[in-house]
């Protein structure tokens, strides 16, 4: 049988590795299998959605809501928009998939930073589309208007906070990159963390309605990591609403579970959860600042839920990487993406507690 | 911007109408609402799954294990094959769409009897791919393999039970038209409904092992009907290993949620909750059969849980459908499938009552 020729250049995603899988090629217990690896919310979820979950478990025969009315005008009110500029997706992954197959085929190339999230390259390979990259892994004006100039590519990729490195892009400077863009070219700016840089600075704030002035430009979140429901594979895409119209063509009918949909309408209702998680991860994050200090390594300042610790050749990412899994602590290995360097997530005191005392002892 | 051409195309797929709509549009107290639109089992889920979802909602924040190792294993040891031969979906659809994007492009055609599932036209479509259909929705042997011959297709869909008919194929003729396709054409034998043929008709069962020795032949099955789990988005294709390999290249991560990879599992565990609910099928199917004799209209002989039927022009099927849906009733109209009729699940004692008196006063 003959596969489509793009198939030939994919490579799959690599995903932070599960607790199962630490369970079972190391025998350890689930219990003191530590997972810093996903950028998972280290609070879990809020108590009120686990409940919703729990008391509507019976309505897992039922298809959900397919129009998404009561997501959607949660989301509309909360970020100034209207329903018909949103698009909800399993995870904003989804949006991600939808964006690369109704704009790209085998002509066309993409832009991205030199590091970001992998998902960019994979969707936009799976239409055999060309992937440029900027030389660093910032987000930099500069590099970004050269690099379209040249390639005139058919989407430009802006992740802020940038994901697995965890700096962040002034929102000065992405309107600055978006307005350098003529209108051919999609700009999607993905904030899947952008609760943590908002809460850390307000000049990295920025919000579907500071792009909705543009006609080529979407805006994507998530409840995957600041709600705490990333097993949930919930998120969204806010644009204009022609945009939002051919990207629904590529959305299959009950895209999301019907617990899924019910879980986000919760989450949005309680904002004190994102407040709570943010408030742990600020609290917590020096340690690990004051950690790479003590041991004479780099680490990138994070805008995000998680920290990005760079080597030097005297440490090797993938030998840290494997040795604290052994000992049941799982992080991210960054090899695959070219870099002797790991992101491990912010969890909680004891989690952290825990990651310190096992790297510690590898280190040494 | 410029949009991939074939998005002028698409249509999107007419999803049956949720309970939240009925109780937003008419005003109808949701607990008054009967929806037999979307063949959800009228016997819900199993209560074992429902536990499972309740006491594990707090895992809404992990992402699932991306290998799905477990869920695998339970579904090789069903069908005796090995983990290797599965993808996991989210829903069967889901499988539709990886491979529609695999194998597609735009000089392609994909054959289907005449009437079937519509997502096999709009995955197709999206690829700019040709729709060639058979004159009959029935699967008729002569019928494929004419038009294999004429048309030479690069997907076949054998829809079997087939959906939104109703009707099913033997496994000999579905097995004789495998055999009259070459393997540069892929067969897909989707078997959604399947729980209700065989335990209706041995002859009509069609099992993943049934099909193994075919290099271009995939077997699709799901969750949604017989295991009572629709909204929790979960199917499966079951085919060689290298014909899997290459279409886990168009899966995304985490394609299915943490409870729905849980709930899969559970469900494999209660196959009580299937017969239960066969049974259950059984019994109230032959009500509907001599309430389309005592007012003289036609159906289709169901292997499924549903029942289509046919209306000659006498009756209006929009009609039915809407007057239904004023007083809180929901079934599916096939108007929009060019047949005047309507498709019925086959629900509870209690709802079919309700769906007779109701349909009763309409038509007098």
């Amino acid at each position: 049988m003959k596969y489509n020729e793009a198939l030939k250049e994919i490579k799959t995603y690599e995903a932070g590795k599960p607790i199962e899988l630490v369970v079972r090629e190391f025998g350890i217990d689930s219990k003191d299998v530590v997972k810093l690896a996903s950028n998972e919310n280290p609070k879990g979820c809020s108590k009120k959605v686990a409940e919703a979950i729990a008391t509507n478990a019976h309505k897992a025969y039922l298809y959900p809501d397919d129009s998404m009315f009561e997501l959607k005008d949660a989301l509309s009110k909360k970020f100034s928009v209207t329903s018909e500029n949103i698009i909800i997706g399993a995870g904003s992954d989804q949006v991600l998939e939808f964006i690369s197959r109704a704009l790209l085929s085998e002509n066309d190339s993409v832009l991205m930073s030199q590091v970001t999230f992998a998902m960019y390259e994979i969707y936009a390979k799976q239409m055999g589309a060309k992937i440029v990259r900027t030389p660093s892994y910032e987000h930099k004006v500069d590099e970004f208007i050269a690099a379209y100039n040249e390639h005139k590519p058919k989407i430009i990729y802006l992740c802020t906070p940038n994901n697995p490195t965890g700096d962040a892009t002034r929102r000065a400077d992405i309107l600055e990159i978006i307005r350098a863009i003529d209108d051919d070219t999609l700009v999607v700016v993905d904030g899947a963390y952008m609760e943590y840089a908002a809460a850390k600075d307000e000049d990295y704030r920025l919000e579907p309605k500071d792009i909705m002035e543009f006609s080529n430009v979407i805006y994507l979140g998530t409840f995957s990591k600041a709600y705490g429901l990333g097993g949930m594979r919930v998120g969204y895409g806010i644009a204009n609403e022609e945009l939002i119209h051919e990207l629904y063509k590529m959305r299959p009918p009950f895209n999301i579970t019907t617990l899924s949909l019910l879980a986000a309408i919760e989450a949005c209702k309680d904002e004190e959860f994102v407040n709570e998680s943010i408030a742990l991860h600020t609290q917590e994050i020096g340690r690990y600042e004051t950690f790479a200090k003590e041991h004479g390594f780099f680490y990138i300042e994070s805008y995000t839920n998680f920290i990005t610790y760079l080597f030097d050749d005297n440490i090797n990412s993938t030998i840290i990487a494997d040795e604290l899994l052994k000992q049941g602590v799982i992080i991210r290995n960054l090899a695959s993406y070219k870099m002797n360097a790991v992101r491990i997530t912010i969890g909680t005191k004891e989690q952290n507690d825990r990651l310190f005392e096992v790297l510690r002892s590898v280190l040494s």
